[in-house]
């Protein structure tokens, strides 16, 4: 079983990796969010709708990792403090990003002044889920056009999330998506997971998202 | 540079078993083509509207790709002459079919029966693009709801697609998707590629994709 070896030993390395890369974040009050997703469920929608409400608040980094282009990067850069873009394409990990890259992003920061750093990831709703970045939250997005049995056929990552966004809220009326169903599925895998009903196109319910996200950070800063 | 090679030779390995599969399912005369695309953009539906379009005409049998769950599988049941569940969710290679799989899946179906195999791959833009399995034609679902820059985003599995399905074409009216540049950014990566125009819900479209689908079958099969 060489190859189930070697794959473990890379997601512990990962895993180590990780560990550096949140002790180095913490080390400068820098609190870490991981976004991932499906391709086109909204991830660079909702990191620009929570850079345009709380810029004013927190100075936000973003890292951009994306299998090609810089289009998300280019999206954001004009409102972030700084923009980090990781191209996979060429890399043996072309799946997800993996902790190293995060390592290497987070040298050219200024962590010092940044209180909020978003990594968006590639957009897959599988590999993902095995490669932990350091990170502080894990955010996953889920948008209604998707279909609601997404937990059901892609549970890990889910059952890893500390919250879920529902996204494209709007398309409610167009779709079969049965919420409660869906909410259900993810609270049998994960309970204490937080939900949040969006949508980056409208606006509606981003203003709860941050407020989370506030106090997520507010918690997780040392007493002094 | 160990791990890059060790990702070569898998997929060394993987090109010779397709080969395999691909002769193997040649004598038997079979065609078979191999489905991906993000999760939720419609690749069961697809497969549920062609078996419908198609049952009476060809005998079909569909392997089901799924990092969990069975969902997919149960409902293709009833209409295809065979289905093989493939489960990847506890394999160390999880973000895709690979051809090993289907080697597996095709020895334990009936393929002097049939005409037709559907092979639906995992959600997923990234992995599959790497693996071939043996199969006669590579299709790539893409969805209105999803975005218009998912081949930018996403350019190896467009540029190694036979035909491209853009489903929910229903949603236009809601949606900012420009297909003329969508197709547009393939052709560039890909001038040969077919797309197809379809609603999965409203059954719009199908009757072209059904057409192109047996054209292809009758000029696969070997002169008598």
């Amino acid at each position: 079983m060489k190859r189930i070896e070697i794959i473990q030993n890379v997601l512990e390395a990962n895993e180590s990796i990780a560990a550096q890369n949140q002790r180095l974040l913490d080390s400068h009050n820098v609190f870490a969010i991981n976004i991932m997703s499906s391709p086109g469920a909204g991830k660079t929608s909702l990191i620009l709708q929570t850079l345009s409400k709380l810029k004013k608040k927190l100075s936000i980094a973003v890292v951009e990792g994306d299998v090609a282009s810089t289009l998300d990067a280019e999206k954001v850069r004009n409102e972030a403090l700084a923009v980090v873009q990781i191209t996979t394409r060429y890399m043996s990990e072309n799946c997800s990003l993996i902790a190293n890259m995060i390592s290497h992003a987070i040298q050219s920061l200024p962590l010092d002044d940044i209180d909020l750093l978003i990594i968006e990831n590639v957009g897959n709703l599988i590999c993902p889920s095995e490669f932990i970045l350091g990170e502080h939250k894990r955010i996953v997005i889920s948008s209604l056009p998707e279909g609601d049995d997404k937990p059901i056929k892609y549970p890990m990552i889910f059952a890893g999330a500390d919250a879920v966004v529902i996204n494209k809220i709007d398309f409610l009326p167009y779709v079969d998506f049965d919420v409660p169903s869906f909410q259900n599925t993810i609270v049998n895998l994960n309970p204490t997971v937080k939900f949040f009903k969006v949508s980056c196109k409208t606006g509606a319910g981003i203003e709860t998202w941050c407020s989370w996200l506030l106090n997520e950070i507010k918690t997780n800063q040392p007493v002094k």
